[in-house]
């Protein structure tokens, strides 16, 4: 994790602020927000929304109390305690790409992901120290069976890797396991809801509406006390209006909803705010990345979180190419450079991501790494401007048409800025994936967590 | 030219500020600038520079009063007026990349560049909207003689674009003929002296040294009151010391005598602030591009150039990759956007730079554009919030779950929307190049300006 000062960009002017936030509690006040989900909409109706049916109209008092409730930022726990997050208020995680069902394999070509596959993408991402978060779903492993799944992904993950982590859970009951699995790997369940161990991703399924899976994962996730990251994925011009103010609205509303049910099912929870406002190509209706309306999107969604005090998740290195060409190397650096400069706190789809999420890639994973590490310098080690820094000795020195080559000073501090910048050298998968150590885990806990991921797995196929 | 109010990122507190500001004037004051030029020592001298032979000790009082005589912002003419571009206070205009000795080829393959090289780029930088200016040295023909070769580029660049241009000028005698080529060009002496037409460089040999070419140009294209880019290049632990401060301290001072020796010459002179830090490998001592230290340094050099009030060069899309590779377009962007994060007012090698400058590259050229036709979009069309771009009618109409494709505010805005987010498409140069329409010119004229340059070339072979 970093932990950084560097200035955010804000687009918008504090007018603009507060438009965007009067149009959001518009949209959840009159238009409101569906919850296909007993449960959530019970909780919500008795939180005081006013519920027709499975939609709720949730007033700004309810939703600003409950949003106040999250706190501003909050630590998630790895294995390897070195490697525990802080995130909000300074602290910046940044995790790889995720729920891919292809992998861009070494022919160039496009094919299902295989548990092999994705073991290779634990693994790559483990290695990598700027990304600091493991993902259980970087990629789908097509051939385990979809019902269990989600147990063999977490296990491999717990295993594999020591970073916290992004849990698979995508519905109650997956959810549940897999808040289970953690609680046996992370000293039992009171352990990890004192101190979080993974991240629950909860999708909207935009416009405007939380699906039963969502809700129910979101429900596990939060009665657990693990984070719970609201991730509203827009569309301009089909899951959201066209242009972006109205796209912007929306996704805040939506994010807000979420937040609002999480403070509900159990006030304190950590909550972040994501937002990702994608535009579309109007002739062939597909995404498109590192674009100037995403680039103003994310900044503006920053802002947002701000006037909420919750912590930002934003977007990535993202590109609509289908391989890691130069043109994806330029999206993903116009998608990049607005996400760290949005003011973040977790970073999402950091590197890997091809084709608009439908591949990832490995190549892609270790390309998307250099560019972290400048941004790790760049956003954690401000200019140095101690009287030393000046080198005044050395302009003495030298003189007007010297050279500082053989200085005293340059002496004094070559080996310190030969490890601040480091020589660029270009490092392939393979380079990275040799550096990949399994990292210890006590042999009666691995079979204890094996045990219990095969018990669900025969629960699961018998009530199948 | 765009016309921006983005935010720029500042990464130096007000105090970090005074304290380069600081190093600075103590450099300028102390240690000295060499001018090797008999004309510049003389007008420092006269205007109060403490001279040791060649050596200039300028004091605070001397450079700040002068740097305020510089304008905040300018006008430079272009042969078509829709072109001409206003640089400062919000005018922010960029140009390709020059002084490439080599081009690499379609073979990918480095060779020297050659006058049929030179009309291909000065054609395709014409062709690119985003490039504001052309560039006359965007590579060095090798097979023009080099004492008249100044004369066939400024030539060619007038007659093959129409855009404001900076001249090839490199020392008094080359700078002057291109003044007098342009004063022709543009309705004599006076008119250019009165709206500038061109845009001069001048580099300081760093550490602290005007050399006598350099302080040459300087003087003539001063006297006839064209633009003074002043384009410090510091290696920071080569003709810098090692770090960032020593350097920015280095290059603010470089810069500052470069503006004080201009408005000694021309008082009111438009003069741009440039600053070009640079780190090396510490173990090839070769320049490396894209890193977090040159992003820190462009960034706080805008906030040097904000505190004397002077319009601010910055960097480019820099790499020191031999060819437009992944890599190659990684380094660039994390150069660009720090660039653009400085608040300049004036980019050099936005576009087609290779191999830390030794090379120039049409494809590179090519794939620089769509970079720079995002960023156009983001820095001079700010996030639209007007009550319409909220889109209340879409949400009433579509409501949770829906599609807004079919919605009646998606079809009122279909259109606008297609202009200002346009598909995705990769333009290769070849299709860029076939774009290329020369620009007209009175045949009078350009028979007046072919009669100058064979004459001027006829002087200067007799005088050699």
């Amino acid at each position: 994790m970093w932990s950084t000062t560097f200035p955010h960009v804000d687009v918008l002017s504090d007018e603009q602020v507060d438009a965007v936030h009067e149009h959001a509690m518009t949209l959840l006040e009159e238009v409101g927000v569906r919850f296909l989900h007993p449960v959530a909409a019970e909780l919500l109706a008795a939180a005081g929304a006013r519920m027709e049916d499975q939609l709720a109209r949730l007033d700004r008092g309810l939703v600003l109390e409950r949003a106040a409730l999250a706190p501003r930022s909050f630590a998630v726990r790895g294995r390897n305690p070195e490697r525990t997050v802080r995130i909000g208020e300074g602290g910046l995680a940044i995790a790889p790409t995720g729920g891919a069902p292809f992998v861009l394999d070494e022919t160039g070509h496009r094919r299902p992901a295989t548990l092999e596959d994705y073991r290779r993408f634990v693994r790559l991402n483990q290695v990598v120290p700027q990304l600091h978060l493991a993902m259980s779903a970087i990629v789908e492993p097509d051939d385990l069976p979809v019902a269990t799944r989600h147990l063999d992904m977490d296990l491999e993950v717990i295993r594999g890797s020591d970073k916290p982590y992004f849990a698979d859970g995508v519905s109650g009951e997956t959810s549940r396991d897999c808040v289970d699995l953690a609680a046996l790997a992370f000293g039992g369940r009171e352990a990890i809801e004192r101190e979080p161990v993974l991240l629950g991703i909860v999708n909207p399924i935009s416009p405007l509406q939380f699906d039963e899976r969502m809700a129910g994962s979101l429900i596990e996730f939060a009665s657990a006390g693990q984070p719970v990251v609201l991730m509203p994925f827009v569309l301009a011009g089909a899951t959201a209006p066209l242009g972006l103010a109205g796209a912007l609205a929306q996704a805040t509303a939506e994010a807000l909803a979420g937040v609002t049910l999480v403070q509900t099912v159990r006030p304190g929870t950590p909550c972040v705010f994501g937002s990702f406002v994608c535009e579309i190509d109007l002739h062939l209706g597909t995404p498109i990345f590192g674009t100037a309306g995403s680039a103003l999107a994310v900044m503006a969604a920053g802002q947002m979180s701000r006037r909420y005090g919750l912590p930002f998740r934003a977007g990535g290195a993202l590109t609509a190419r289908a391989e890691p060409d130069v043109r994806a190397a330029q999206e993903s650096l116009m998608s990049l450079w607005p996400t760290l400069l949005s003011g973040p706190s977790l970073v999402v789809h950091g590197a890997g991501w091809v084709e608009g999420s439908l591949e990832a890639s490995l190549e892609k994973l270790a390309q998307d790494a250099w560019p972290l590490e400048v941004f790790e310098r760049l956003l954690t080690a401000p200019l140095p401007t101690a009287e030393e820094d000046f080198a005044l000795d050395a302009f003495r020195e030298v003189g007007p048409g010297g050279t500082f080559l053989g200085a005293a000073h340059t002496l004094r501090h070559v080996r310190e800025s030969a490890a601040t910048a480091p020589p660029q050298t270009v490092v392939g998968w393979r380079d990275l994936m040799d550096r990949y150590e399994e990292p210890a885990l006590d042999a009666g806990l691995a079979e204890e967590l094996t045990r219990f991921v095969e018990r669900r797995k025969r629960e699961i196929h018998a009530a199948a």
